[in-house]
């Protein structure tokens, strides 16, 4: 018998595909903005309509401001207007600081000024009632007629610190923020958004826009993240979210920051949530959706963060800093031990501590004798005494090989400015002759030496595993911005999915056909017609029921193993139809399928495909058997994808060994089984529409060179199984 | 063939076992000392030998303090004395702070002088060369020939902060601690220590006790604890380790801490670390010796934190807060998507975000129509206007349910001192009524906002989802001081283990006397006697080649599976003989096993024993197959251990769900497994010194009821296989 061949894993042709941009233009009103009115504007400090004025004086906005109050002559310093059609000259954005009742007619006022963007402060929309629903779908409506962009309603508003422009109530653009910031903050939610400008504030932190999206009724966090790909200021990009409306959009502007080299940092909630996704197949339920974000995420080249320290302090360390440009980490510290904690961070993180050569550790021990020399590197307390020694024992270690990052601890060393200022110069030379390195210190730092460290791009953390860390998490970021998504091929076809339940020869043979490696099988409506089709596949063969009504084959009797005959296989199909019809009489049965035995041998792995309803058609891969089931061990990609986000997957689940050739196994054909992601992820994106989910399982991957095979597959279509 | 059986799993007997105690009355001298000697005092500020001086008059000392300096009248303040023998009266305590070679005869003429503790700050010993080494012992044997207990050398030194003690040269104990305290700190690192001072100024956290204990010529980490253990004052206990010179004294220590009822915090370095034990066998290379001080910590109830933050975090909720009572918790957030991230956190660590009853939920939207009501209950931005509607709000919550925790998130809202208060006051009502539960907030909270919470046994934290992490934490560490090991069984009796490699029967033979289910197995020389042996054990059988030389069996062709009459078995023991002699001609082959053949079914576990260099007999538990040989999902335990600890080895285990039952099979008889791993444990402890190692594999284990049986062992003798 002769096994069934994937296609070779030849790299796929590559066809053009125009990055579908998400057209920015329209935010540059709300961002960068000639003029502004606030409608609703408040002499009284610290209320919702004065906050905005105060900080546009406080910012110096350079454009013209229009508190729109009918009753005060001027507000924070601007002349009054007392309604909207009293503004003397165009504007560019409206900001809306009035009760829900009275938004719609505001919008018109400020659309027959001219205004392009509106800030909708009001709260009293879809987050209270039906009724305050419809009324935002009225005002979204409204804006598109008019031909105005809007954020919110129910937002916090925005920020462009570098152009003075402060739309927002938030209380924390006081104490002014500095311009010449890097980090571009999204924000679903207003309340968040002002907790990380608080937190911005204590950590020395400038934005270069703040963007809060609120209720969302038109623009939403995939646009803000895409204008902030887009604006030059912006080095680094902080998002928080909720959930996406729309997954393509979020995808494209994730691609656009992943064209732009910008690393995205994404906080979104929801980690535990089980999916409301019904799940109709097995595999639908090993998937979350929350799964799915992290997937996603992870594919458009950006970085979920799994708390809000760790998010931020990367927000910080792009801003401040370098991301390293290889795995290779120097640890240099004053205790042994603090440097065999930050080793097991490196590690962890997937970097490494690269030894010193016998020479450059001779040369350390020159200097200190009893320094730790083989890296970490620990100077020892003497550092203090002897700084000069310091400085010539980070250059040794620097000196032996191109470290992408470099950090730090210090511990109680620098605690005192003169000798933190001391040390801290050590730091500025390094920084100096190694302009590219990931360079952060930890340990005890009072905060005029911390800005000194930072205003030479020197980060600084108070704990060394979390400058170690964060190092790991930036290298892991900057590989995946470089690492662009592999060229797709042509489309995949649709194909002729019926809407109605597929038994597995059907299933078989539309993947067969979509390019997935499967058995010659064939259909026998009679134990004789069985026979004969055993006789042309060539024995030993296996005899299973064929019904799209009965899953669980085995449990009723429905197979038939390892048949060596043209006799044992027809008793076999007769006792096989008898005892299906005996087990499940209202079954719709096909008849019985023929197929050859499979050989010995091979890693059962499972393939599948759910359509989120986000995001679309996600593939699945993992081992068969309880590494799937009960230990949830997948890879998750959207498809379609191309060679190597197959050859990602196979790497990332945990079980990964299994396919190299664990316990003395061969490796197993990771070629073929790749080739069969994409086909599948080719044919799941064509179908998108037509399909609920697909599983191929088991999916039987051979040793090296000897391809893989799908042995069942079912296929559920979009309309149900309720469908004939 | 009747399946053999595990003994009944019944409680066994409790005997008698007290636990062995540290002695703790030795230390008192050292950090409650009524006057102390400070050798090598110095006069320039900030001198090794200056600061303690300092520190005894900035901490007002009230016992005697005697500078010894030849050259100055007096240090700080102090009247010094020229030598250590014109000190005027007995001492407790000498601080010896001069170059290593002077500390020998300075620790005579302080012992001379009645000195019954010494903390050594000098260097120069074991750290930095082999001579160095040789100089600490002799000190630490003249210390003990005197009956002097000594910190160092090479330490930082101890503090007792009530006492008004600081016999240290760290620079961290100004601006003064404050008295009253309730952390207790051991570490081993100076450096560490010093840096966790400072960590403890900037978060106003105040110490009982801080002890570093530097080269641990005597005094070591398990020492400290101890005290800390038996210290009124100390609540929670902080630990840094690099490694456990005695590892019994460690587990003495930990346990001393639990049954005083308090929480060890543990930061350990070397999480990476591959354990430089060599492995004997395939059991040993699955638990690596770091993966032992993870078992050892928590089987003693203590917890090991994953990162310094983590750790300091525990201390600083022990120290201010309370640990939650039970897994019940309160969200209260202003921002919906935030309280998802702490439902999410919550979730995570094992809390139970319980949802309020309908009337609760309808009671809450009377107060705010649109808030989330349902837990987390999403107060809304509404909140600020109306502090006593939040105020009903958090009342209607509590009301509810006696949650062990409650967590709010104010973001921005209490970032003004005026609110801030004003919220605070809100949370202090709570905290009244609630006296027992965990209490945090998170957001921007001004610090002296953060003072009043901290005095109200309210804790604050900047982020939301460390806050719930942290009560997580706190509830697990307290779950396990609650938890006390099960009663022990009389210890197990040594057996009569060869000093030689074991074959699989002789193996097989000794755990079945010590209490392991194991198979009715014959040994046979020829053919005949395997075909009579089988007819006394019953058809079908198993016949394996026996020899403690060849450890693949299989490979070889040395096993012949499912016979069914004399006939096949006297055929079969031929062939696996020759097969066995013309595979391996150097191997000792005692003949053949003749084993009953066992049924399909049944759950393949793995058990093995490791003795640990530092801590003695490891047992280890884990699925057969993949799941330990490819993703290490293995538990561990100290031997010996009852079956309250065997039980909770088989649940912790990744995999755990495959033995209750996964994909539609019987749970599995894990009482018959957890009997085994007891029996193994006792086995371990009491034949501790004569064995190297011990694999259990595979363990089967049959459905609920039908019992366990081990199939195959290996046991190392301790002198190793090359004795004969």
């Amino acid at each position: 018998m002769s096994l069934p061949r994937a296609a070779a894993p030849a790299e796929p042709v590559s066809v053009p595909q125009p990055a579908p941009m998400i057209d920015t233009s329209s935010l540059k009103p709300l961002l960068e903005p000639r003029s502004v009115a606030i409608v609703g504007a408040s002499t009284v400090p610290g209320k919702i309509g004065a906050v905005p004025v105060a900080m546009l004086r406080e910012y110096a906005f350079p454009g013209d401001v229009f508190p729109v109050n009918p009753k005060a002559e001027e507000v924070f310093g601007y002349k009054a207007v007392p309604d909207i059609a009293a503004i003397p000259s165009a504007i560019d954005l409206a900001v809306i600081a009035i009760p829900a009742p009275g938004v719609l007619a505001a919008l018109d006022a400020c659309a027959d000024k001219g205004a392009k963007a509106a800030v909708v402060f009001s709260s009293g929309f879809a987050e209270v009632s039906e009724e305050g629903r419809a009324a935002q779908q009225q005002l979204a409506e409204r804006a598109r007629a008019r031909g105005l962009r809007i954020i919110g309603p129910n937002a916090l508003g925005v920020a462009n610190i570098d152009a003075g422009l402060v739309a927002s109530f938030c209380p924390f653009f006081k104490p002014r923020f500095a311009p010449g910031g890097a980090v571009g903050l999204v924000s679903q939610s207003g309340a968040f958004g002002g907790y990380v400008a608080n937190l911005a504030q204590d950590r020395g932190l400038s934005f270069t826009k703040w963007i809060t999206t609120g209720n969302e009724a038109d623009i939403e966090v995939a646009d803000g993240i895409a204008y902030l790909a887009q604006d030059d200021a912006t080095r680094v990009i902080l998002v928080y979210m909720e959930g996406a409306r729309n997954g393509a959009r979020l995808v494209q502007a994730l691609e656009m920051a992943r064209a732009a080299g910008k690393p995205v940092v994404v906080l979104k909630v929801g980690r535990t949530a089980v999916g409301a996704e019904a799940a109709a197949s097995h595999t639908a339920s090993l998937a979350g959706a929350d799964a799915v974000y992290d997937a996603v995420i992870a594919q458009c080249g950006a970085y979920r963060a799994s708390s809000i320290a760790e998010w931020f302090d990367l927000g910080y360390a792009f801003a401040f800093g370098k991301a390293p440009k290889n795995n290779a980490i120097a640890l240099v510290t004053v205790s042994g031990g603090v440097g065999v904690m930050m080793a097991d961070e490196a590690e962890t993180g997937g970097l490494d501590t690269v030894p010193l050569s016998a020479a450059a550790q001779d040369r350390i021990r020159q200097i200190v004798p009893f320094a730790g020399a083989r890296n970490p590197v620990d100077v020892t307390g003497q550092m203090l005494g002897d700084l000069a020694g310091f400085e010539q024992m980070v250059e040794v270690v620097l000196a032996e090989h191109p470290f992408g990052s470099i950090v730090g601890f210090n511990a109680g060393a620098g605690h005192k400015e003169e000798n933190g200022f001391r040390i801290q110069k050590v730091w500025e030379t390094v920084r100096a002759r190694h302009p590219d390195a990931y360079i952060a210190i930890s340990g005890a730092t009072p905060p005029a030496v911390q800005r000194a460290y930072e205003a030479a791009g020197c980060l600084v953390f108070t704990a060394p595993d979390t400058a170690v860390a964060t190092a790991a998490r930036m290298a892991r970021l900057s590989a995946r911005l470089a690492d662009a998504p592999s060229p797709l091929e042509a489309p995949g076809a649709p194909a002729d999915i019926p809407a109605r339940a597929l038994n597995e020869h059907e299933a078989l043979d539309l993947l067969k056909a979509a390019g997935l490696p499967a058995p010659d099988v064939r259909v026998a409506k009679t134990p004789d017609e069985a026979a004969r089709a055993a006789e042309e596949i060539g024995f030993p063969v296996v005899v299973k029921i064929l019904s799209a009504d009965i899953l669980h084959k085995s449990d009723i009797g429905g197979v038939a193993l390892n048949l060596g005959t043209p006799e044992a296989v027809k008793e076999a199909a007769a006792a096989v139809l008898a005892r299906a019809r005996a087990a499940a009489p209202e079954a719709r049965i096909d008849g019985v399928l023929i197929a050859p035995m499979m050989p010995k041998g091979g890693v059962e792995t499972i393939l599948g495909v759910t359509v989120d309803p986000v995001f679309g058609p996600m593939v699945m891969f993992g081992l068969g058997g309880v590494l799937v089931e009960v230990m949830g061990d997948v890879a998750l990609r959207r498809a379609p994808f191309g060679l190597k986000e197959a050859r990602a997957m196979i790497g990332e689940i945990r079980g990964a060994k299994v396919l190299a050739g664990a316990r003395g196994a061969p490796p197993a054909d990771t070629g073929a089984l790749a080739a069969a992601l994409v086909a599948l992820s080719r044919f799941a994106a064509a179908n998108a529409d037509r399909i609920e989910s697909i599983d191929v399982n088991p999916f039987l991957v051979f040793p090296e060179g000897k391809g893989a095979v799908a042995l069942d597959a079912v296929i559920v279509p979009a309309a149900g199984k309720a469908a004939p």
